[in-house]
Protein backbone atom coordinates (compact mmCIF):
# COMPACT_ATOMS: atom_id res chain seq x y z
CA UNK A 1 0.00 0.00 0.00
CA UNK A 2 1.53 3.38 -0.99
CA UNK A 3 0.13 6.68 -1.97
CA UNK A 4 -0.91 6.79 -5.74
CA UNK A 5 -1.68 10.27 -5.86
CA UNK A 6 -2.70 13.74 -3.99
CA UNK A 7 -6.18 14.87 -5.30
CA UNK A 8 -6.60 18.97 -5.83
CA UNK A 9 -9.46 20.63 -6.21
CA UNK A 10 -8.31 24.15 -8.12
CA UNK A 11 -10.91 26.88 -9.75
CA UNK A 12 -8.59 27.54 -12.84
CA UNK A 13 -6.78 24.81 -14.03
CA UNK A 14 -4.42 26.98 -16.55
CA UNK A 15 -3.50 28.97 -13.13
CA UNK A 16 -2.90 26.28 -11.71
CA UNK A 17 -0.82 24.82 -13.75
CA UNK A 18 1.35 27.36 -13.97
CA UNK A 19 1.98 27.16 -10.63
CA UNK A 20 2.66 23.71 -10.45
CA UNK A 21 4.44 23.43 -13.70
CA UNK A 22 6.26 26.94 -14.29
CA UNK A 23 6.60 27.65 -10.41
CA UNK A 24 6.93 24.80 -8.34
CA UNK A 25 9.00 23.25 -11.37
CA UNK A 26 7.09 19.46 -11.68
CA UNK A 27 6.42 17.36 -14.31
CA UNK A 28 3.42 17.12 -16.57
CA UNK A 29 2.71 13.75 -16.93
CA UNK A 30 -0.55 13.47 -18.42
CA UNK A 31 -3.90 15.49 -18.82
CA UNK A 32 -7.16 14.49 -19.91
CA UNK A 33 -11.52 15.18 -18.95
CA UNK A 34 -13.05 12.27 -16.92
CA UNK A 35 -16.66 12.97 -17.66
CA UNK A 36 -18.40 10.60 -15.10
CA UNK A 37 -16.47 12.40 -12.78
CA UNK A 38 -17.02 15.22 -14.70
CA UNK A 39 -13.29 16.84 -14.10
CA UNK A 40 -10.48 18.19 -15.86
CA UNK A 41 -7.29 16.44 -14.97
CA UNK A 42 -3.73 17.68 -14.80
CA UNK A 43 -1.26 15.28 -12.88
CA UNK A 44 2.36 15.82 -12.03
CA UNK A 45 5.33 14.06 -11.00
CA UNK A 46 5.36 14.24 -7.60
CA UNK A 47 8.33 11.80 -7.54
CA UNK A 48 6.94 7.89 -7.47
CA UNK A 49 3.16 9.41 -6.97
CA UNK A 50 1.06 12.67 -8.71
CA UNK A 51 -0.04 15.57 -7.61
CA UNK A 52 -3.61 15.46 -9.61
CA UNK A 53 -5.20 18.76 -10.11
CA UNK A 54 -8.74 19.08 -10.45
CA UNK A 55 -11.11 21.21 -12.14
CA UNK A 56 -14.41 20.96 -12.15
CA UNK A 57 -16.70 21.21 -15.26
CA UNK A 58 -19.92 21.30 -13.56
CA UNK A 59 -21.03 22.78 -10.49
CA UNK A 60 -22.51 19.72 -9.33
CA UNK A 61 -19.51 17.68 -9.95
CA UNK A 62 -18.03 16.25 -6.50
CA UNK A 63 -15.08 18.45 -7.19
CA UNK A 64 -17.34 21.77 -8.02
CA UNK A 65 -19.71 20.73 -4.71
CA UNK A 66 -16.35 20.75 -2.51
CA UNK A 67 -15.14 23.74 -4.11
CA UNK A 68 -18.45 25.75 -2.99
CA UNK A 69 -18.86 24.66 0.82
CA UNK A 70 -14.60 24.41 1.40
CA UNK A 71 -12.73 26.20 -0.94
CA UNK A 72 -10.20 25.13 -3.39
CA UNK A 73 -7.54 22.77 -2.08
CA UNK A 74 -6.28 19.41 -0.95
CA UNK A 75 -9.24 17.02 -1.72
CA UNK A 76 -8.47 13.58 -1.38
CA UNK A 77 -5.20 10.85 -1.13
CA UNK A 78 -5.37 8.06 -3.38
CA UNK A 79 -3.37 4.91 -2.32
CA UNK A 80 -2.68 1.87 -4.96
CA UNK A 81 -3.50 -1.38 -3.69
CA UNK A 82 -3.14 -5.16 -5.19
CA UNK A 83 -6.31 -5.78 -4.77
CA UNK A 84 -9.36 -3.37 -4.45
CA UNK A 85 -11.85 -5.48 -3.29
CA UNK A 86 -10.20 -7.14 -1.09
CA UNK A 87 -9.12 -3.93 0.82
CA UNK A 88 -12.88 -2.80 0.35
CA UNK A 89 -13.85 -6.06 2.39
CA UNK A 90 -10.85 -5.45 4.62
CA UNK A 91 -11.74 -1.68 5.77
CA UNK A 92 -15.71 -2.78 5.66
CA UNK A 93 -14.78 -5.67 8.18
CA UNK A 94 -12.96 -3.74 10.47
CA UNK A 95 -16.22 -1.06 10.79
CA UNK A 96 -14.65 1.71 8.26
CA UNK A 97 -17.30 3.37 6.70
CA UNK A 98 -17.49 3.29 3.11
CA UNK A 99 -18.42 5.63 0.16
CA UNK A 100 -18.21 2.60 -2.21
CA UNK A 101 -18.62 -0.80 -0.72
CA UNK A 102 -18.19 -2.37 -4.27
CA UNK A 103 -15.21 -0.95 -6.49
CA UNK A 104 -16.50 1.15 -9.74
CA UNK A 105 -14.48 2.47 -12.52
CA UNK A 106 -11.81 5.10 -12.44
CA UNK A 107 -9.97 7.13 -14.47
CA UNK A 108 -6.99 5.54 -16.60
CA UNK A 109 -8.82 1.90 -16.32
CA UNK A 110 -8.25 1.65 -12.63
CA UNK A 111 -11.03 0.19 -10.46
CA UNK A 112 -11.76 2.77 -7.05
CA UNK A 113 -13.21 2.86 -4.05
CA UNK A 114 -13.52 5.45 -1.91
CA UNK A 115 -13.62 5.83 1.89
CA UNK A 116 -16.09 7.83 3.45
CA UNK A 117 -14.21 11.11 5.84
CA UNK A 118 -16.10 10.17 8.63
CA UNK A 119 -14.32 6.69 8.27
CA UNK A 120 -10.75 7.89 7.95
CA UNK A 121 -11.11 10.91 10.86
CA UNK A 122 -11.88 13.92 8.25
CA UNK A 123 -9.91 12.58 5.29
CA UNK A 124 -11.76 11.38 1.89
CA UNK A 125 -9.18 8.41 0.94
CA UNK A 126 -9.30 6.72 -2.15
CA UNK A 127 -8.18 2.65 -3.15
CA UNK A 128 -7.13 2.42 -6.54
CA UNK A 129 -6.31 -1.08 -8.40
CA UNK A 130 -4.20 -0.16 -11.44
CA UNK A 131 -5.11 -2.24 -14.77
CA UNK A 132 -2.65 -4.67 -15.59
CA UNK A 133 -0.15 -3.02 -17.86
CA UNK A 134 -0.35 0.06 -16.19
CA UNK A 135 -2.59 3.05 -16.28
CA UNK A 136 -4.18 3.51 -19.90
CA UNK A 137 -3.20 7.55 -19.86
CA UNK A 138 0.33 7.32 -18.30
CA UNK B 1 11.45 18.55 -6.24
CA UNK B 2 9.21 15.73 -4.93
CA UNK B 3 6.79 15.08 -2.42
CA UNK B 4 8.12 14.55 1.22
CA UNK B 5 5.35 14.15 3.24
CA UNK B 6 1.54 15.08 3.76
CA UNK B 7 0.53 16.38 6.97
CA UNK B 8 -3.05 15.40 8.34
CA UNK B 9 -4.36 16.49 11.40
CA UNK B 10 -5.95 14.34 13.86
CA UNK B 11 -7.51 14.79 16.92
CA UNK B 12 -6.52 11.32 18.51
CA UNK B 13 -3.67 10.14 17.85
CA UNK B 14 -4.25 6.82 18.94
CA UNK B 15 -7.33 6.03 17.28
CA UNK B 16 -5.70 8.07 14.10
CA UNK B 17 -2.42 5.27 14.58
CA UNK B 18 -4.69 2.34 14.74
CA UNK B 19 -6.07 3.27 11.47
CA UNK B 20 -2.66 4.02 9.69
CA UNK B 21 -1.08 0.95 11.20
CA UNK B 22 -3.61 -1.60 11.86
CA UNK B 23 -6.60 -1.00 9.12
CA UNK B 24 -4.65 0.32 6.53
CA UNK B 25 -1.58 -1.37 7.23
CA UNK B 26 0.92 1.33 6.67
CA UNK B 27 4.37 0.78 8.07
CA UNK B 28 5.41 3.78 11.21
CA UNK B 29 8.69 4.92 10.90
CA UNK B 30 8.87 7.17 13.86
CA UNK B 31 7.51 9.05 16.32
CA UNK B 32 8.20 12.61 17.78
CA UNK B 33 7.46 15.70 19.70
CA UNK B 34 7.90 19.25 18.16
CA UNK B 35 7.83 21.36 21.20
CA UNK B 36 8.30 24.41 18.54
CA UNK B 37 5.29 23.69 16.43
CA UNK B 38 3.23 22.07 20.14
CA UNK B 39 2.68 18.43 17.98
CA UNK B 40 2.96 15.22 18.27
CA UNK B 41 4.08 13.09 15.35
CA UNK B 42 3.64 9.86 14.18
CA UNK B 43 4.65 8.86 9.99
CA UNK B 44 3.98 6.17 8.22
CA UNK B 45 5.52 4.83 4.94
CA UNK B 46 3.22 5.99 2.27
CA UNK B 47 5.74 4.41 -0.32
CA UNK B 48 8.75 6.61 -1.07
CA UNK B 49 6.94 9.76 1.02
CA UNK B 50 5.54 9.80 4.12
CA UNK B 51 1.84 10.53 5.81
CA UNK B 52 2.67 12.15 8.81
CA UNK B 53 -0.49 12.09 11.64
CA UNK B 54 0.00 15.48 13.48
CA UNK B 55 -2.19 15.69 17.09
CA UNK B 56 -1.51 19.05 18.62
CA UNK B 57 -0.42 19.09 22.17
CA UNK B 58 -2.01 22.55 22.88
CA UNK B 59 -5.47 24.42 21.40
CA UNK B 60 -2.67 27.70 20.48
CA UNK B 61 -0.10 25.73 18.22
CA UNK B 62 -1.03 25.43 14.61
CA UNK B 63 -2.53 22.46 14.21
CA UNK B 64 -4.81 23.08 17.19
CA UNK B 65 -5.78 26.22 15.55
CA UNK B 66 -6.34 24.41 12.17
CA UNK B 67 -8.29 21.56 13.89
CA UNK B 68 -10.79 24.03 15.79
CA UNK B 69 -11.37 26.17 12.49
CA UNK B 70 -11.30 23.80 9.94
CA UNK B 71 -11.83 19.86 11.89
CA UNK B 72 -9.58 16.93 11.13
CA UNK B 73 -8.26 16.82 8.24
CA UNK B 74 -4.96 17.14 5.30
CA UNK B 75 -3.10 20.17 6.44
CA UNK B 76 0.00 20.33 4.33
CA UNK B 77 1.82 19.11 1.39
CA UNK B 78 5.54 19.12 1.87
CA UNK B 79 7.91 18.85 -1.04
CA UNK B 80 11.80 18.12 -0.46
CA UNK B 81 14.03 20.44 -2.05
CA UNK B 82 17.79 20.53 -2.64
CA UNK B 83 18.40 24.28 -0.93
CA UNK B 84 15.23 25.62 0.24
CA UNK B 85 16.75 29.36 0.55
CA UNK B 86 16.83 29.23 -3.60
CA UNK B 87 13.05 27.85 -3.49
CA UNK B 88 12.15 30.46 -1.47
CA UNK B 89 13.84 33.01 -3.32
CA UNK B 90 12.47 31.59 -7.05
CA UNK B 91 8.81 31.80 -5.25
CA UNK B 92 8.82 35.09 -3.81
CA UNK B 93 10.32 36.39 -7.18
CA UNK B 94 7.87 34.59 -9.14
CA UNK B 95 5.54 36.80 -6.92
CA UNK B 96 3.82 33.42 -4.55
CA UNK B 97 3.09 34.86 -1.38
CA UNK B 98 5.03 33.17 1.38
CA UNK B 99 4.86 32.59 4.99
CA UNK B 100 8.30 32.28 5.88
CA UNK B 101 10.77 34.80 3.83
CA UNK B 102 13.54 32.35 5.37
CA UNK B 103 13.94 29.36 6.18
CA UNK B 104 13.65 28.19 9.80
CA UNK B 105 14.72 25.08 12.09
CA UNK B 106 12.85 22.08 11.14
CA UNK B 107 11.71 18.80 12.55
CA UNK B 108 14.25 16.27 12.31
CA UNK B 109 17.13 18.50 11.46
CA UNK B 110 15.37 20.00 8.48
CA UNK B 111 15.30 23.75 7.40
CA UNK B 112 11.78 24.61 6.22
CA UNK B 113 9.45 27.63 5.04
CA UNK B 114 5.99 27.61 4.27
CA UNK B 115 4.24 28.74 1.02
CA UNK B 116 0.64 30.81 2.27
CA UNK B 117 -1.80 28.70 0.87
CA UNK B 118 -2.83 31.97 -0.78
CA UNK B 119 -0.06 31.92 -2.87
CA UNK B 120 -0.51 27.86 -3.21
CA UNK B 121 -4.45 27.78 -4.32
CA UNK B 122 -5.48 26.95 -1.21
CA UNK B 123 -3.17 24.75 -0.28
CA UNK B 124 -0.26 25.03 2.74
CA UNK B 125 2.83 24.29 1.06
CA UNK B 126 5.75 23.28 3.05
CA UNK B 127 9.27 23.36 1.47
CA UNK B 128 12.52 21.40 2.83
CA UNK B 129 15.88 20.66 2.70
CA UNK B 130 16.83 17.98 4.30
CA UNK B 131 20.34 17.62 6.90
CA UNK B 132 23.29 16.47 5.27
CA UNK B 133 23.27 12.92 6.16
CA UNK B 134 19.29 12.28 6.56
CA UNK B 135 16.50 13.21 8.62
CA UNK B 136 18.06 13.26 12.37
CA UNK B 137 14.82 10.83 13.13
CA UNK B 138 14.63 8.26 10.17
Amino acid sequence: MRVDHIGIAVEDLEAAKKLYGEVLGLRLVFEEEVPTEKVKVAAYDGGGMRIELLMSTSPDGPIGRHVASRGPGIHHVCYAVDDVQASVDRLAGAGVRMIDAAPRPGAGGCRVAFVHPKGAMGVLVELSQHPPGGLHHA
